[in-house]
């Protein structure tokens, strides 16, 4: 097992009806803005729930942070945020919403002139002051609710940063199961498709000793695929929909990531797909990664095997097929939950594809992988293949 | 799943050669006591790395605190705490440290005049402040330096009681594989026992739609059956003594008990037996789980099989029979560690303990377990079992 500095700060508040307690966790005297995005929480009851919960608090607002929040539209809260000296922020909905809210708290108290750099030079990591944030989740998918890290994306300039920071755990998150009855079936498909993806990442590496974190990450996925289906029902089923919503929070919290090696590299790619096509996070996830583990198969042979025996529960003589056939069934899982997994499948050229993202992590000088080895011309003989 | 609010801020120092780092996650300018047990960290070297790690710091020492530490032991701890103005508290050992330095923590700035009152009379639960304490933990088995628990005994009066807050959870915990290596076999093989009947108590229930929660329980269980037989070998395997105390620590930090119900009846038995005859932790528990279980087993039908399918592989097709096969597995399990699972192994009479305990916890008015069902005379009748 590595050495590993874990600390989870953020208290998580779980269940139905907890949204009536949110005031109780907010500083008593704070100036609070309320951050949403396209404003579904309008339509579902959850943004009545927490005015309720407010009453008498002094409350700021500022809605519109889209899907893949944008550079652009965040910078214009973070001046609502210093002009109103707000100092508390709550992050009303999913991953984005929360993200956003992120940038937030570390560019409104910066005194850098390019809070881009805060992204683009990572200079987030080394800052010693953020607003306090909390959330109210809608959306279970990024596990940005327990975790420090965002993703920002600039579209004028077709990029998207990942950052992190010690001071950005959130004080607390409220997770309401039934604030996720109202989703579009889609975005549930899009959550059980993130965290299974986030929890690939940080098991199907390479063996490192770590008994305890390996069955995690196995209860992780073995708890997704088995909710999955009943996630996905009409009318909403109340636990599963719980296990869900925890399961993708446990999924990107660190503590399965303790201790062991991690690969991010589909991910790396797929927020290019993002940036350059539009994709949705969990659609670029699941036309990259099938396709990586495929290309990987050598280097990932022994965690690919156990990841069959011990999740799928495959029974294969020749270890080769074994990981053919686990990598198929990871596949099948993503397309049974009507998620496609072929960039083909979108209308995007997979050689295009490859040949920008190539050029771009060539000029970034990008190389991924738990073995820094996956270099661009090996992204795009993985971005080839998913046709 | 039920409801729940989880909130575990502890940071967990992890892998060899840590203690190193203890100083920097001290506050500058505190002054420690470092409180130990029974001197063994002076002669295995987990003493000297700690004073090298804090030399130029201001220091005091509380050594002698017993196995079940003791009320007026650590009193005079709480005494050397006020009289030196000691503001930070660093516990260099296992449960039986941490615990006692957790009371200390209490009781150094109660102002009521019988702390005895914070355990017996449950008031520690409403303290609004306590001394911050860190760990370097030497012994993993009771999860206490990741938890806000603590059970201190009184010898003079034959009494062990437990207690929680909110202030207890340490700051900070040094967890360094290498410092179990000069433990005895014995201590190794009670904190195995310890940490899975930590487990059992918060899986061996009902089913409550928790299904992530069931599988982290369950990957805690096959981590230390897998791991036990390594973890136990001569010369000290690094992986499996880091895999054993990293699962003992999540065997009791609150994430798997999050939104189920918990049993908790062979802690409180246990607790009368330790308190009566002496008998160590784990050893209390090894002789109570499999005849709870056995006594219980309609209630915790469902799961119990569950826990033979899942945990143990166990396909039989009567479920009564699988149920006793489970049961026999588990003390089997204790036995293979070489841990008793009798009272009449360490010559206690079963009667005469199940008649004490049952009029002790007639007297307390005492009612157990998940169901609040298990009665004094329930209770005598599983210890008459135990034989």
């Amino acid at each position: 097992m590595n050495n590993f500095n874990f600390h989870n700060p953020t208290r998580i508040i779980f269940g139905k009806g907890t949204i009536a307690e949110l005031s109780k966790h907010i500083p008593k005297k704070a100036k609070i803005l309320l951050t949403y995005g396209g404003g579904s929480i309008k339509s579902n009851g959850v943004y009545d729930q927490v005015i309720k919960a407010l009453k008498k608090r002094e409350v700021l607002e500022f809605g519109g942070i889209e899907a893949n929040p944008d550079y652009d539209t965040l910078m214009k809260a973070v001046k609502l945020v210093r002009k109103k000296k707000v100092d508390f922020l709550l992050a009303v909905g999913g991953g984005s919403v929360i993200d956003g809210t992120k940038f937030i708290a570390i560019a409104a108290p910066y005194n850098g002139k390019k809070p881009w750099n805060l992204l683009a030079k990572n200079k987030a990591r080394d800052l010693k002051t953020a607003l306090p944030l909390g959330t109210v989740l809608t959306l279970p998918a990024t596990g940005s609710e327990m975790n420090n890290n965002s993703v920002i994306s600039r579209r004028s300039k077709e990029e998207k940063f990942a950052f992190a920071s010690e001071l950005l755990y959130p004080v607390f998150s409220i997770l309401d199961p039934e604030t996720t009855f109202s989703l579009p079936l889609k975005q549930v498909r899009n959550g059980l498709v993130d965290a299974f993806v986030h929890v690939m990442e940080q098991y199907v590496t390479y063996p490192a000793g770590a008994a305890l974190q390996d069955r995690q990450a196995e209860a992780i996925l073995q708890t997704l695929i088995e909710i999955s289906p009943k996630a996905m029902q009409i009318p909403p089923n109340y636990d599963a929909r719980a296990s869900f919503m925890w399961a993708a929070t446990n999924a990107l919290n660190r503590l399965i990531g303790a201790g062991v090696p991690t690969d991010w590299a589909t991910h790396a790619i797929g927020h290019e797909l993002t940036a350059f096509y539009g994709l949705a996070h969990a659609e670029s996830l699941a036309v990259v990664m099938p396709y990586l583990l495929w290309y990987k198969r050598d280097k990932k042979a022994e965690k690919l095997i156990r990841y069959a025996q011990h999740v799928w529960k495959l029974r294969v003589n020749d270890p080769e097929e074994m990981i053919s056939l686990v990598i198929e069934k990871t596949a099948a899982f993503f397309l049974s939950l009507g998620m496609p997994t072929t960039l083909t499948a979108y209308g995007i050229d997979p050689d295009e594809a490859a040949q920008r993202i190539q050029e771009r992590f060539t000029a970034r000088g990008t190389v991924l992988g738990e073995h820094a080895d996956i270099l661009p011309e090996d992204v795009a003989a993985i971005l080839r293949m998913s046709r």
